[in-house]
Formats: C-alpha cells, sequence, structure tokens
C-alpha cells in the first residue's frame, strides 16, 4: 500500500473495547503471550502450509494510530480519550517467533507465538488472524496441486473468483508453494511472482473469425504464445494456429469439454505437423483431484482457478490465536502462569511453548514435538519456530523465494503418505513431549 | 483507499495482452456489448443477490494507470509502447447498466451490462468479476441467514476467517441484505456500517479472576455492555454479572457448548434475577441451518463467523463477463452483431440484454424476463437495469441504505418457497422473453 497507509482497522471492535477494559484494570500492562495454533486440519488433510508470515510482518509495521484512525475511534465513541491516548503512541515492543513461511503444521502447532503486554498482544488478533488464516488455506490447497501436477508447471489464474485483494495474496501463496506463475499483475508488481497469460473466448469472438484472431496474438505477441483453441471447433483451430504459426508454436489452451481425450487428440495432430515442442495447457474448474487424474494426458501445464483462490473446499483454517500465559505485572523476571479456558469441545493447552520436527536416520519427517520449555539442541530434531520480532523490531523479513525453497524441503522431508490426496490423519502425530501441564 | 490507489493491476496479465493484439488488429476499436451472468446458482439454493455494485463503481473510479504502474508494465515488458500509450489516456468512456446492488438474480439474469469499445470493455473484465464474484457470494449466504434469524438481530464477526480486506467488504455485503452490525471497524469507516462488539476469553484469562475480568469491563463499557460467560462454568458467571451489573446487564454471550440448552437455563436464572431485559448472544459456528435450529431458544442476537465470509460453502458465485455483441466498428450506428462461443457445456447466449421481474396481482414475483430487444413499458413488470455510467460518468452511485432497502423490497417480493433453506430450485424461472436468438 502506500506511505499513508494503516492496517490498524482492520480490526475488531472488541480488540479495542478490551484493551480500554485492561487499561481500567491494570491488566493491559501485564506480560502475556499469545499463540496461533490449529486445532485440527482442513478435510482431514496430510498436513497443512504456513503462509502469510511476510503479509504479517507488513501489517505489523503498518499497524498505527495515526490522525485519521484516532479521529475515526472517537468521532464514533469507539473508545475513550485515555484509550485513545495510549493508541496514539502504539508501536508493538514486544517478541514474536513464528514457524517459517512455507513450512509444513500439524494440528497443535505454534505456528505463531507473541510476548508482549496484553495491550500491545491483543490488538493485532484479528488482522493476524485474517492474513494467516487465508494465506495458508491458499497455500495448504495449492500445496497439493503442486504434488498433483507431478512437476508441470501451474498457473495461478483465480483472481476473478474472489475478492479482488484476497487475489494478490492468493497469487502470493500459490507462488511460494511451487506454482510456476500468476496471472495477476499486482501480484507481480508487490510480490515479483512471475507472471503468465493466453487469452480469452472474447478476444476470438472480437474478431470476424479465429483466423484473425490467432494472426492478431500472434502478430502482436509472438510465436511463443498460447492460442485458445476451444471456442468452436478444437481440431479446426488447433491446425489453423499451425498454419499461421508453424511448428515453433508456443502453445495451446483447452478450456472445455473432456480435457483428456482433447489433450490427446490434440497432441497427436500438433506432432502430425511437426509442432512437438508446442505445449498444451488445460485450464477449466481444475482441482488437485482434476490435475491427478490428467496425470497421463499429455498436458504441459495447468491453469487453476477457482479450487486454488477458495483452498480447494477449505477457504479457510480455522487458526485461532490464544491467550497461553500471563505474569501478573509487566516485569521481564515475573513468573508467567499459563492459562486456558474450559469450554466445552474447544480443549487449549496453556503454557508457552517451543516446536521442532523429529527426523529419523534418513531425514523423514516422524513426528511433531511440543515443548512447554525451550528443548535443548538435539540433531534428531529441526527447531521450528524462527525469531520474526525482537523487541518491536522486525528482523524476520525475508524475500518470498526463501519461503518458497523452505517449503519444498518441508514437504521433501515428509514421509510419502503425506503426498496422498486421499483423506486420512495427520502425517506425523503431534506429541506434546514432556509437556510440563500434562 | 488514498488518492494514489490505483485498481488498474487488479487484473490478468491476458486483459493487457489481449488489448495488444486487438489495437494491432483494429478490434480493439469496435464497439462492443460484455454481460456478466451466473449460469447457475450456488448449492441449488433459490436466489442469489446481487452485491459489490457500488465496490465496482470505486474501482471503476480508480481504474487509471498511472505512471508507477506503466513504469511496471514496461519494466517487465508486459506490453509494448504502443500499447501503454493507449493504457496512459485509459478512462472508460461507454456507458454501464446493472441490477440494482441488493437486487435479486437468477440464472441468465444478466446483472451487468458494459457497452464501449472492445478495449475500454475487456481491460475491466478482471477487477468486475472479482467484486462482484466476492460481494454476491457473501451477500447470498448472508440473505439466508437474515430469513433464517427471523428479525433477531445478526452481527457479522467474521473478519478473522477471511482476507483482512475482503474482510471488509463481506461486512459490507453482509449489512445490505440486513445484518444488524460488523466487528469490522474499517467497513465501519468505510462504509459507515454499525460496530458492535463483546469480548474475548483471552480478556477474561488476562485478569486474576472471572469477577475482576467482568468488573473491569462493566467499569470501562458500562453496564450496557456484553459479558462473554462461557469461559469457565456459565452459570457461575451469569451469577457473577447479575452480582456485578444488576438487573440492568446488556448481554451475555454464549460462544460454546448446545446453545439452545444453556441459553434456556441461562435465560431461566436471568429471569429469576430479575434481569429480564438481559439479551443472549450467541456465537460458535453457526451458519444458517444452526440459526434456524435455534428458532425456538430463547436467543436475542446471533454473531456470525466463518460461515457468512466463506459463503456458507459457496465462497464464489460463477459469475462470468461475456462478450455478447460487437459492430465492425466503432461508430454508434453500426450494428451489433451478437457472438457466441461453442464450447461444450458452457453455453452462452448472444446479444445485448434488457430485463425485468414479472409479478402477478398481488406484487408476487413469478418470472425473470430476459429480452433480446429493449421492452415496452409494462405495468406488471419492475424493470432491473439501472444505468450506472453513461458516457464515462458514474451515475449510479448511492448510499450503502439504499441497497439494503432494495434488498429488503426485492426478498419480500419473491413467493415464499425462496425463503426456504433447503436446497431445491430457482424461486422463478428466467423465460428468454421472445428472444430474437431462440
Amino acid at each position: 500500500m502506500t506511505d499513508d497507509w494503516s492496517s490498524a482497522l482492520l480490526t475488531d471492535r472488541y480488540e479495542l473495547t478490551m484493551l480500554q477494559g485492561a487499561l481500567r484494570s491494570g491488566a493491559a500492562h501485564r506480560r502475556t503471550v499469545f499463540e496461533m495454533f490449529a486445532r485440527r486440519l482442513p478435510d482431514q488433510r496430510r498436513y497443512g502450509v504456513v503462509a502469510g508470515t511476510g503479509r504479517f510482518l507488513d501489517a505489523l509495521r503498518d499497524f498505527r494510530f495515526d490522525t485519521a484512525t484516532l479521529d475515526f475511534l472517537a468521532d464514533n465513541e469507539i473508545v475513550d480519550d485515555s484509550t485513545l491516548k495510549w493508541l496514539a503512541d502504539y508501536r508493538f515492543s514486544g517478541d514474536i517467533w513464528g514457524y517459517g513461511e512455507g513450512d509444513i503444521y500439524f494440528p497443535g502447532s505454534p505456528i505463531l507465538v507473541v510476548e508482549g503486554t496484553f495491550a500491545e498482544s491483543v490488538v493485532l488478533e484479528t488482522v493476524a488472524l485474517s492474513i494467516f488464516n487465508h494465506d495458508s488455506a491458499i497455500a495448504s490447497a495449492a500445496s497439493r496441486m503442486v504434488t498433483a501436477a507431478g512437476g508441470r508447471p501451474l498457473v495461478e489464474m483465480g483472481s476473478r473468483r474472489t475478492h479482488e485483494m484476497a487475489a494478490v495474496a492468493a497469487a502470493r501463496a500459490a507462488y511460494l508453494t511451487g506454482f510456476a506463475t500468476t496471472s495477476n499483475l499486482e501480484a507481480s508488481r508487490r510480490y515479483g511472482v512471475p507472471t503468465a497469460g493466453t487469452s480469452a473466448h472474447a478476444f476470438i469472438l472480437a474478431h470476424d473469425s479465429e483466423r484473425h484472431a490467432f494472426a492478431a496474438q500472434l502478430d502482436a505477441l509472438g510465436h511463443g504464445t498460447t492460442l485458445l483453441v476451444d471456442t468452436f471447433d478444437v481440431e479446426r483451430a488447433v491446425r489453423t494456429a499451425i498454419e499461421l504459426a508453424g511448428d515453433d508454436l508456443g502453445g495451446v489452451r483447452l478450456d472445455s469439454g473432456d480435457l483428456a481425450a482433447t489433450a490427446s487428440r490434440v497432441r497427436a495432430l500438433l506432432d502430425r505437423h511437426g509442432a512437438t515442442r508446442t505445449r498444451i495447457l488445460v485450464t477449466g474448474d481444475l482441482d488437485e483431484y482434476a490435475i491427478q487424474a490428467l496425470a497421463i494426458a499429455p498436458v504441459d501445464g495447468y491453469g487453476v482457478g477457482t479450487a486454488l483462490v477458495t483452498g480447494s473446499g477449505s477457504p479457510t483454517v480455522s487458526l485461532v490465536y490464544k491467550l497461553v500465559a500471563r505474569a501478573r505485572s509487566g516485569d521481564a523476571d515475573d513468573r508467567l502462569e499459563s492459562v486456558a479456558k474450559r469450554s466445552v469441545g474447544k480443549p487449549s493447552k496453556g503454557g508457552r511453548k517451543w516446536a521442532a520436527r523429529r527426523r529419523d536416520d534418513r531425514g523423514v519427517a516422524t513426528a511433531e514435538l511440543v515443548y512447554g520449555y525451550e528443548p535443548e539442541h538435539d540433531p534428531g530434531t529441526r527447531p521450528l519456530l524462527r525469531r520474526l520480532v525482537d523487541g518491536g523490531e522486525i528482523v524476520g523479513a525475508e524475500p518470498l523465494s526463501a519461503a518458497r525453497e523452505r517449503h519444498e524441503r518441508a514437504v521433501a522431508e515428509l514421509p510419502e503418505e503425506a503426498r496422498r490426496m486421499s483423506a486420512g490423519e495427520a502425517a506425523i502425530p503431534t506429541l506434546f513431549e514432556r509437556y510440563v501441564h500434562d
């Protein structure tokens, strides 16, 4: 966003009224630990993907109550004057640790640990959950699509099926799981995600004939372009495309019909005319299951839209942000007491946590270890929490490519059954290892 | 957004490369008609709700290619110099008609009709679809929740379960269907949606006891506030609340357990202590079915989160934006020819369209009429297309309250079976009335 942007009102009203209550009672200044975690994985999948960390750090940087924001709160009598005064000086001054972006999570994984005063930590709840719930939902679905595609490139093209800003974040989340490109230009400007594109039926229909349209596209974009060949009759369109572009036509796109059967016919036709390098891109309501079903079809790439941006059935991943420990004061050496509610059906495990992934001799993950204390170094485990914010200073920002590489490594480390598309148990168990509160 | 904001890159790359091709061929300057419609309703619901019109007009106003945007396109070689030159001068100069925001739609309803040159109309596709697909998905789910609540107030509180900007739009969409309030502060600042809030378990746990927390909240926010009573033991919490606030306690919130049974017990307890006006707000994974199931419980309001912001199973509504007619030139008097692709399974009906809702003597809707020509005035029908943009000038902007009132009238006009929660047919048939292309 621009320099004027504040993320501070992307917030539930109750975060600020709780702040007012806590300022009144004094609890505002107590040292606390909030933790973000999920009680379950969506749709009985085998693993979830942490995404949104980079965007959360951007939102944290922009989380400040400028004059316009304070005026809004005052005019609408959301909070009282002393709370406004406190908000005017707001800068998060605590510490944040988190799973590396792109890493895998399981039920109970403490993917974000926020340590600061109650006041400075509670007001971050809404924006933190919005970002992680959305981005992790997209990444968790996208990662399975990458697995299903088995090395063939995936194009993210779902912008039109989701909120226009969610689309930008979705393109980023898809890319970090291994998608090759996105159609979304803002995702390229903002995050450097590579873009790709073909053309739409409207382009064909705007011309006097398909031939005119193909000629115009080839003329404007070169022979490396991808022509959409299913507006009228696919085989006739492919013949026209080869007549115009010769055997160096970049690609053709199929968006309808029986994609496997059509791709086979088109591949044979292209090969017969010497266009053996012309790629076949398929699109049209693909999800991870449809992608996998096309594994034996002569397809060179997949465009995924709706299923990607809606998390393939799970548009959110039910991450929560819970107070797990607090001291009686703001003193750094005051003891943190673990706290948890006792609501029916929603158990929480109190206390500050640490986490590591245990691996066997071959480097295959065998368990998610969650500790109630800081564990000793253990060569058989990989520590999962990175320092993101140190005394208010953002220290964990990294290029998107780092998250993309981390994700590839984290998936490779999982046992083979984690990459199955079918519903089932989490790929590895979460063990609350020698957990002090058990 | 701020003055610097441009919505122009919330766009698929292919919109701009198609533009380049069409500028090369000359098709760019042809007069065209694009239409937005849905081929089906989500989840076999009885009707859909048009939402996003106001936000689309804002995005249209901000759709311009400023220097930073053009530099991005040039640096990344998205389009060539002549296309950049054309984009630098871009202002949509055509005409747009649309269903009134908040009105109902059915399969085939032409909810947006864009008439302009191919070039100026095609580049709006992505952002228009993003906005209408998202907002209509939320509004279509929200409207059913309003029906299910039977007059009891609904609070939108799903911000944390969706992308942080989608949350703002979702709060707006929910409000226009009849939700009373939202938790989202930015939706209040930006669109004037009234806000509400209670408190979270973290607030209770940050204090030494529930009693301390309740006292702090009552002290800070007054006795009209709503206390969260299910952190430990509901009945004990209600007794504590009444001890502290007396019989003028505003409300209590239940977020877990068997909500109907708990609400009954809490109501009896409140009444026994004279707190007969204290309201009971229930929250916790509610959707339209859960709301309906609570109809006979002593509940005074519902808070809805996840199900609202994810469209209760349909986070998008598959609206498409299709070229339906074009002339051979840009001349206003050149005849528009209807066009349509012939893809398998995705039939399109070509030609510019008009629409009206037929009503019987009692004012009950009986059919959605879609015409291939401009119909004569007919007192038995209600015309559905409003002028939104006239020669590039935005003329259809209206306050959100107008959409809210229109929605209430449009739902009231539907036959009774439209308000059933069960899956079924569209409430009224769409008739392509004396349609010129049939």
